[in-house]
C-alpha cells in the first residue's frame, strides 16, 4: 500500500481513498506495540529529521519514537525564533537538510504554509507536524482512526469539535477528514472565537454547548491557548469555563456511549473537567497510542524523493 | 536475578538483599566497555525517556549512555520550568508517555516525591533520578558499587559524608544504602547544613572535619551548589573552604589508603582542593565510569510493566 | 587506511599525505548515500558525543549524521554559556566523558585551543568543530573534497577566499590545506578585516574583489558574522555589500567555469547575491553532501585511544 505521494501538507489534499487507506495500515504498527521488540526495519538507513520552529514536546515525542520504532535514525532540530531572524532562509535550511540526504523532514512552523514551500522545492518527503492555524494532519488522522476504532465507522457519525475553531489546525483537519468520510461534523465555541465562512466547509455551528452535545458520536474537545486569551475579549477564562467546560453535568446530557476526545495536553478545570477526562467515555490516552501507529502508518505509505510533481498536485 | 519490582525511587526502599543484587549484577555490564562493541542486546525494541524537570548535563548523558548500550531507543525530553506553570499536570504527561509505550522514564524533578507520583501511577518502570532534597537512588547505588569494588566489602566500612548534607539527595541516598549494608556512617559540615534529626539515620556527626577525618576508609564529598549559599549566612564560602575543604593537610591526616569520592561536577578550590582530586586516593573518574554500568544493570534488574503493587510497597 | 593519531584538531598539523589520504577515503562513503539503506556497520557499538559550547545547527546535524550513518551511539550535550561560568573545568567535563567510555568527542568552543587542551588530556579522539578565530578542520577538508571532485586536481588551483578572513577559522583550514597540497591561494577582503601578517601564510592579498576574481578557479565565500558588524566601524554592511557582496555581474568577470563554494548558512544579499547561489556555479549544497561523507571519513581515519604522544605531536 501507498499513498502514492511524497508528501503530507493536510487533510485537505486527501480524498476519501487516501483516508481509507491510511486507516487500513494503522493495525499492523499498532499490533507491535504488545510483542518484547516494538520495532520494524522498515525505515533501517533512512534518515528523519524534526525540524520545529515552535517547541512541542508532545508531538516531537510521537514522531520520534515512530521513527525509532520503524529502525530510521532521527535527528532532532529545535530552530528558535531569535536565530529564524538571523538566519538563513526556510528554503535554504531545507536544501541543506536535502544535502544531507535527509529522508523525511518533518517541520512545525508558526506559519501556515511553511510545510507546503518545503514540499515544492525537495525531493525529501515533507510532514507537516502543524502550521499556524492551518492544519496538523497527523492529529486529524490519529483522531480519525481512534473514531474508526471505537465505532467501526466514520460514515454518518455525529461529530462535535468544541472551543477554539477560529485558531485551532487541530478543528480543520478534523473537518477535512471526517466531512470527506461522510461524517457529520458540528462545531461548538464563542462566536468570537469561529471561523467567518465556517459553514462553508460544511459543518453545523452551534455556539450553546448544552443543546450542541445531545446528538454527537463523539466529542473532540480543543485545547484552548491560555495565552492567548486576554483579560478584555469575550469569552474571558471565567466565562470560557461557565459556558463551554465539558462538564459531568454536560456529559450526562449525551448519547451514553459518547466518545471524549482531547488532543492534549488538557488545561482540566478549563475546556475539561477531570472527572470527564477521566470517565470511562474518555479515549485520551488511547489517541496517544494510536499517534505513533499513525505516524509509523504515515512515514510508511509516503514517498520520498518520488517525482516532485505529486508535491505540487498536492 | 530481578529486583523484583517495577520501580527505583530509593534506597530507603531496597533491602540488603537488593542491595547485594545490584552490586553482583554491575560486573559483567562494566566488562563490556572493554569490548570493541560496546553493547549488549538486553533492550532492544524497548523505549526509554529521560523526563528532566531540572538541567542536568551529567546524570541524564550518564543515562542515556547505559541505554542505549543496553540497545534501548532513548528519547530525551527536557521541561524548562515556565512550561511547567501553563502545563499538563506530571501524571498527565506521565500517562502520556505510557501511552506512547514507553518502557521506562527516568525523572528528574525539583519536587521530593514525584517519582513516586509516576510510580503508583503507572505501568512504566519509573527511575529516580533525583527529586528535591530526597534521594538520588542510582548515585547512590554507584557510589557503594565503588567501595565495594575498591575495598572488596561494605560491612564494617567508615564512611564519612562531607558537605551540605541538609540539601543534598545524594547523601541520604548514600546513607540509606551504606547503613543497611553495615557500613559505619558518619557525616560532616556546618550546622547550618545539618538535617535536624539526622541521627536517627543512625549516623554519628561531627562538625570538625580535622577530626573526623582521622577514621575513615572513604571520604564521600559533596558538592557545594554555590548558587545557594547567601552572603549573609554562615557559612559563606571563604568560610566554607576554610573549615570544610578537603586539603591535602587535611588528607595527610587520614588513613594513608583512604577512598577520596565526589559526585561531580567538582568545584575545585570550594569543597576540594585541585591537589586533592588529582590524587591517586582519588576515584571520581572511576565513579562515573562504574555510573554507567550501576544504570545498565538497574535497568537490567527493573521489570516495567509488573503489576503496580510492587510500586505501592515501594 | 589511517591517519595514524587519534585526534584531528586542525590543518594545520596534517601534511600532505594525510590530506590526500582524507581525499582518498571520501568517495567510498559517499557512494552509500544512493543505496536504500544509506549505513555501514563502522562503528557499532562506539560512543561518539557532541560537546558543544556554542550553539550550531548546521555542523552538528552533519556530523551526528554521519555518526549515526557509520552505526555509533551518539549523545549530544549542548553546553550555554551561563552554566560554563559556574561549572566544572573543560578538563573535568572531558575526564568525565571519557570516564564514561566515550570513543570520539566533538568539541566546539568560543576559545581557541580548547580541543587540543581535551587532545592533550585524553585518550578519546578529538575532533574540533570549531575553535575560536582558530580552525574548523572539517569544514576546510570538505571545501577541499568539494574542489578536488570538481576539478580533479588541487595542485595549481587558484583558490579565492572572501570576506572576513580575520575572524574566520574556515579561512584558516583552508588556507592551510590547500597550500600544503600545492594550490596558490588569494584572499579579498576589507583591510580591517585582514590580518596583519597574512602574507606569512602563503597566499596573496587583494582588497578589490573586481581584481582579484579575474583568475580564481574556485571562489570560497565566507559568511558575514551580522552580529559582529557595528555601525561605526568600516565596512558597514552596506559598503560591505557595496565592495564585497559577490554578484552576477562580478561573476561575469570570473572564469566561466569557477567555483562558487560557501560554507553555509549564506546570508543571501550580504555577501553572496541571490543569482549567484543559485547559479550553475555555485556547489554549496554539494559541499553539505560532502561534508557529512568527509566526516564519516575522518571518524573513520582517526585512531581513539592510540598513545596520546600523537596528540602531544599534533
Amino acid at each position: 500500500m501507498s499513498l502514492n505521494r511524497k508528501d503530507l501538507l493536510g487533510l485537505e489534499h486527501l480524498d476519501k481513498k487516501d483516508l481509507q487507506t491510511v486507516l487500513d495500515s494503522v493495525k499492523p504498527f499498532k499490533s507491535l506495540f504488545t510483542r518484547s521488540v516494538k520495532k520494524a526495519p522498515t525505515l533501517i538507513g533512512k534518515t528523519v529529521v524534526t525540524l520545529f520552529y515552535e517547541p512541542s514536546t508532545r508531538t516531537r515525542t510521537s514522531f520520534e519514537i515512530a521513527a525509532k520504532r520503524l529502525s530510521a535514525d532521527v535527528v532532532n532540530i529545535a530552530v528558535n525564533a531569535s536565530s529564524v531572524v538571523k538566519g538563513e532562509s526556510l528554503i535554504d535550511t531545507g536544501k541543506t537538510l536535502e544535502a544531507m540526504k535527509a529522508d523525511y523532514i518533518i517541520i512545525r512552523h508558526s506559519l501556515a504554509g511553511a510545510p507546503d514551500i518545503l514540499a515544492r522545492n525537495l525531493n525529501a518527503s515533507i510532514i507537516n507536524a502543524g502550521d499556524g492555524f492551518h492544519e496538523h494532519p497527523t492529529q486529524g488522522l490519529l483522531d480519525l482512526y481512534t473514531m474508526y476504532e471505537k465505532k467501526k465507522k466514520i460514515e454518518g457519525l455525529k461529530v462535535l469539535l468544541v472551543g477554539d475553531i477560529l485558531h485551532s489546525r487541530v478543528a480543520k483537519s478534523n473537518i477535512w477528514a471526517l466531512t470527506k468520510m461522510g461524517a457529520q461534523v458540528a462545531v461548538a465555541g464563542p462566536p468570537t472565537l469561529m471561523p467567518s465562512k465556517i459553514e462553508e466547509l460544511g459543518v453545523k455551528v452551534y455556539y450553546n454547548l448544552d443543546e450542541a452535545i445531545k446528538e454527537a458520536d463523539v466529542v473532540n474537545i480543543l485545547r484552548i491557548q491560555l495565552e492567548r486569551q486576554q483579560e478584555n475579549l469575550f469569552p474571558s477564562v471565567h466565562e470560557y469555563v461557565e459556558l463551554y467546560q465539558l462538564t459531568k453535568d454536560r456529559l450526562a446530557k449525551a448519547k451514553p456511549n459518547v466518545l471524549i476526545m482531547h488532543p492534549g495536553p488538557m488545561n482540566r478545570g478549563i475546556e475539561i473537567s477531570s472527572e470527564v477526562a477521566d470517565s470511562p467515555n474518555a479515549v485520551i490516552n488511547e489517541q496517544v497510542t494510536n499517534g505513533i501507529a499513525v505516524r509509523m502508518a504515515v512515514l510508511y505509505l509516503l514517498k520520498p524523493n518520488k517525482a516532485r510533481k505529486y508535491a505540487s498536485s498536492n
